[in-house]
């Protein structure tokens, strides 16, 4: 059986067509183009929809869209990146259309069902993605349905506190762990160190391999403060396991993920240990994860 | 329909007759006496639930026990009250015996599970039961079923960091919120500032009222660090409701909630703020929770 999943960004359009494995068998991409308002993109998605070869039989589809999401009413909450489509019914419109079923998530919870089901937490009965990118993000999948909280906002683990006696910087919590510890962050961190030369969060991890102290300081740090944030999920949840998605420990990867995990050791009961660490395996996790929504939500 | 709901202590075991709508028909009581052995407690519930009337029409049975339960493999994985029921095969043997389907899991995912369908819970979709006592846990309920954790850990959330920057006491971590806010915590910090005339929690709240500097600066951090707790559980699963149930607020409820309540507005985004705060209603939630088991789960 096959699904559409569809990427909507602020940036582009993506519609794909999946097979219940999470293969991708075709890709369409085209601008949002959203400065030419909402009925232009719902048009433009609706025609790309009827470029994929054997779309009248698919099963449904799925949505994945940038900001908070009501799943039941189906609509963003909010939507920054896409004026004009807060409480906009997308997935109504879509449905009536296809004739087929349609529902909707945040693109993050949605790169979470597709990692939970069709990648590194295939198996496991509950998965808590996190996504360590320019900012930090996660999705809570649990029996293979993704938990997005009465307003859409589970998994916006970024706003916790890991350590509150830090410098307030922005509208997001005083020791935020995204203004500690993501891609953002290291830059930050890196350039008050060491001046404009810093321009992307690798060069703090190359000055750490060449072990200039103040660099591995604070990489250290960032290990420890993500430590902490993945004790807090799992006191809350206690996952099976944790998928780790986004760029900026990609490099590091195992070094770097090594000493968090022992840190995390340290944060959490004995009986919590079991919980496996593992890094993400989907190429594609947003479109995989748009076309099983219709999967997660019929069963 | 009616269920049995057993609420196993290492002092006490309660056997009561609920019916769906959670109106408790008949409770049976004894003494677990747990140093008489497993086979003695077995032998016990077993004919304490014969003398339940009717039990032979009943449609389920749910037992709440102390400790992490593995909820899937249904037996204690840690049993520190009750010695020698580690692993033990209560659910099944319980379920052979009276041929019903038979669940358990730990008191606080029980009572949680109680007050989340038939207590202050009940219409939400989604529920963090938060209970503020001796100590400080919590479970949470998501459409009308606990998500308990791989490791039967979830709502462990009084070993939430909510201030790293705390002196460390226990095996709990440094600055665990159950080592801040709890009713142990009060009565420690209200020790070591006014000294052995402290006996309970209700002392500390006692010489606030009375308009105690150190009582209410006690009390205010209190507050605080219970918002700062309360954000990290609605970051992570964002549920529509949270009951609060627990002794150690109780008398001040209304004037200490407010105040805790509006610090955590603070702390959430601006589309998070429509979440619930509702303090327990059950008066038995432990016995009713445990008879909503099978009904949960067989759901």
């Amino acid at each position: 059986m096959n699904y559409i999943g569809i990427d909507l960004g602020g940036t582009n359009v993506r519609v794909a067509l999946v097979n219940e494995d999470g293969n991708v068998l075709q890709v369409v991409k085209q601008a949002t183009e959203i400065e030419h308002g909402t009925a232009h993109v719902m048009s433009k998605i609706k025609s790309m929809i009827r470029e994929i070869k054997g779309y009248e039989s698919i099963k449904g589809i799925g949505l994945g869209v940038p900001g908070p999401v009501d799943t039941k009413n189906r609509c963003l909450l909010l939507s920054s990146n896409l004026p004009g489509f807060t409480n906009y019914p997308i997935a109504q419109e879509i449905e009536e259309e296809f004739n087929v079923p349609t529902f909707i998530d945040n693109d993050a919870n949605v790169a979470g069902l597709g990692e939970a089901t069709q990648g590194a937490g295939k198996g496991f009965d509950s998965t808590y993605y996190v996504t360590i990118s320019t900012g930090i993000g996660g999705a809570f999948v649990n029996e293979g349905k993704v938990v997005a909280g009465k307003y859409g906002h589970a998994g916006e683990i970024g706003n916790l506190i890991i350590d509150r006696n830090r410098e307030t910087l922005n509208h997001m919590n005083t020791g935020a762990i995204e203004n500690e510890a993501s891609g953002t962050a290291l830059v930050r961190k890196g350039v008050a160190h060491f001046g404009d030369e810093v321009k992307h969060a690798g060069h703090v991890f190359d000055k750490a391999r060449e072990n200039n102290p103040e660099a591995i300081q604070i990489i250290k740090e960032m290990q420890y403060d993500l430590a902490v944030m993945f004790s807090m999920i799992a006191h809350v949840v206690d996952p099976a396991v944790f998928v780790i998605g986004g760029g900026v420990t990609e490099k590091e990867k195992d070094s770097f993920l090594n000493q968090m995990i022992e840190h995390f050791m340290t944060l959490v009961h004995p009986g919590m240990k079991g919980v496996q660490f593992k890094t993400a395996e989907l190429e594609e996790p947003g479109i995989v994860g748009a076309a099983m929504l219709p999967i997660a939500n019929l069963k």
